[in-house]
């Protein structure tokens, strides 16, 4: 086979990278299950009936066949392109097995037939988290996701040294309230066009809701100043009393708005920014929607996002209310590594390298590094009873800190090497430990 | 929608399997990587011209097609039947990336469009362990891929009770030097119909020899002879060298082979068997090859099969030499949680339910849960402030362990009650410890 090359959309990591990924997958899975979200894994395929059908997302289908089938019209099937739909089909499936309301996290790849570009791949992995109810889900449930979502971005910041996030966050009904309050009744209709004040600035904005929805230049130029709001804590209560729109759905947005708020800068100070802004494009979210950026990485985009849904799923017997957040986890990582930001202390787990004296002895120095092992710390075997040099050399391009020698000495005792400061020391491999930052890898930022 | 209903031959799991599923693989990526084993994923899909030729698999590959691609012939594009073919891609890829010997493991779902059967599936999860090396690659890494995948079942039936295994090991070399030194060329129509023995039985194996392929009934026997050469130990070589066959060939397989078993017994005694049977189907190993079976689930076939390979790869310069394990994860899990031979003591990560007293004192229950997880111990908030007895009933039918009460009360105490015994006792969350063995779900096997 000649050298292949890559395929543009599929990215793939080298093994130093990997490991960044690994490690932020289980900081992120870690956190979910501290709060009691449990991991479910889907099949790949969905019947074609159950992916289509959602407008946009349609064209961008991978249709699966089998090379030799007899038959076109059997096993219409399709690559899932997020983790919702396969969940709610799951959920209707399994819902006699299930307690509701039922907590689940999903790690898996997903695929698009989208034109690649930078954050957007043809094969990507996501990270969903979502609660769903039976018939009913209390709003509190949103609060709690987004606190299970700001406790994994907190952790990867903590420990892995990622930036801090933005997470902005908003709440349909207010913003369906306040256009209602303005005796507007078309609600959808505004929200689209508001939701273009990034792309095409308040000017405009204001002129389309006069002309397309024949709003007052009075009312257009209040919907324009609800979505100038922007607070770091529940003051923006008292920004939206002021602009003088009342109605009851108004006031349950932001109660349930400011109740996120509130608790969010409980757990964390400074992470959660009421935006009201914040429309998020599919049609199906009901109430809270977020969005979520890296500090200093804003042009990625929203790197988790989410909401509410009154209907994720519906069997004709009960509807299935939902609240859920998807975190990209290669639409963040993939530009991240490939900007050279973030990387692994070393491309192998692998803390000790057991030198071989010669192939006779290869024995005893497997048995060091069982001992090793058992004890928890990653050793692998010279691969040839090189001289000791080329041992070393070797330990070094594949990033080991350790090398080990003497495993063919009498007794216990050998000598082990750290090949980043060069000290060698007397060693027992049933008692000798290696500095607490070099058992695995480490993930840090790049320094710049 | 519908109630949907399972795709055959695409297995998913209950929340309650799956977690005997992560357990698994975390005990097994967990021993790969303290063989110094790194993690690789490759996409999913690779170009149907790096799939093809493979024989009998061809017909078996899914295609893949954007749904309203203006062009048949761009992206002809299958999705991978094992990890071997896109690993082999990937080190040709990224060969100048790499570091040789590589070692990686590699844990993804594979499809093959075959007919879905007990144990055959179209969807499945593979977990492959391999060691390539550029142009060379030693002996004894085939021994030391045997230890690293035995020690992983061993911790499966250490830590999980999983059953003991039976690695039926034999080598290419042992067997190919038999039969030159019995005088035969074709020796590869001779390990054909060899390994026919379990199907067809000796007397027909044997007339096959003779009438296909000349030999003499004699060096037809000789062969039946060494096939039926089973040993828990080195002794297998004296019974090759009594059937009186010689050759260099045969003397160097039986080096690598006695050597092989010698160092599987020192590790772990009894679980290795020198069977001089095993041929395993496909072309391409070309020494060391090896099957494993479940003690007691023999009829489950082998659930970790592979082999040494002289080139897994070649770019046309160089030869990449490799040997490897592939754990048929589905193909072992599937049937014996179908079956019910092993479960979760419960279906959620969750240790503790926090009892909510009052939607208004919701936000000190979350509190409660927010120490708890800080300390590691995974907890949930109740959904709604039911009567206690009901918030009990919520814990008991998710499979939660312990009910915290009195969030609201005044200071840090709380009483926590294990519902499995009914006890309950006054509990500080910065303090307080579940059982060792309620801190997560326990894997075991169910009793019959």
């Amino acid at each position: 086979m000649p050298r292949p090359k890559p395929l543009s959309g599929f990215p793939e990591f080298l093994p130093g990278d990997r490991i960044v990924e690994q490690r932020v997958l289980e900081v992120l899975t870690g956190v979910f299950e501290l709060h009691g979200f449990g991991s479910i894994a889907t099949r790949a395929v969905e019947p074609l009936e159950v992916l289509a059908g959602k407008g946009e997302i349609d064209k961008e289908v991978y249709v699966v066949r089998r090379l030799h089938a007899e038959d076109e019209s059997t096993d219409r099937l399709g690559l899932h392109y997020d983790l919702t739909v396969p969940f709610a089909r799951y959920v209707l499936e399994n819902a006699g097995h299930l307690q509701f309301p039922f907590r689940r996290y999903q790690v898996q790849t997903v695929w698009r037939g989208e034109r690649p570009q930078e954050g957007r791949y043809r094969e990507f992995t996501q990270a969903d988290l979502d609660i769903v109810g039976a018939d009913t889900l209390g709003d509190h449930h949103d609060t709690e996701i987004v606190l299970a979502a700001l406790d994994g971005f907190e952790r990867l910041h903590t420990e892995l040294g990622f930036p801090t996030v933005v997470m902005r966050v908003n709440n349909r009904k207010l913003s369906e309230g306040f256009y209602r309050g303005l005796g507007v009744t078309d609600t959808p209709a505004v929200l689209r066009i508001v939701d273009k004040l990034d792309k095409i600035g308040p000017e405009k904005v204001a002129a389309q809701l006069v002309s397309e929805l024949g709003l007052s230049a009075e009312a257009a130029g209040q919907c324009l100043a609800l979505a100038g709001i922007r607070t770091a804590d529940e003051t923006f209560v008292d920004r939206v009393r002021a602009l003088g729109v009342t109605s009851d759905l108004l006031d349950e947005g932001l109660a349930l708005l400011s109740e996120l708020v509130r608790a969010a800068n409980a757990l964390v100070p400074g992470r959660v920014v009421a935006d009201l802004s914040i429309a998020r494009g599919l049609d199906y979210y009901t109430g809270t929607v977020f969005e979520t950026e890296l500090a200093g990485l804003e042009s990625l985009g929203s790197v988790a996002s989410g909401g509410r849904y009154d209907q994720l799923a519906n069997d004709g017997k009960r509807t299935y209310p939902g609240v859920g957040f998807s975190f990209g986890i290669s639409r963040m990582l993939v530009p991240m590594i490939n900007k050279g930001l973030y990387g692994a202390s070393r491309p192998v787990p692998t803390c000790v390298l057991v030198a071989v004296d010669d192939e006779e002895s290869r024995g005893r120095a497997v048995e060091v590094a069982t001992q090793l092992r058992a004890r928890g710390i990653a050793s692998e075997v010279a691969p040839k009873a090189d001289k000791f040099g080329k041992q070393i050399r070797h330990a070094d391009r594949r990033g080991i800190p350790y090398v080990w020698f003497g495993s063919a000495g009498s007794g216990a005792a050998g000598e082990v090497k750290d090949i980043r400061t060069g000290e060698q020391a007397p060693a027992d491999p049933a008692t000798w430990q290696p500095a607490p930052d070099a058992v695995r890898p480490q993930v840090r930022a790049t320094p710049a």
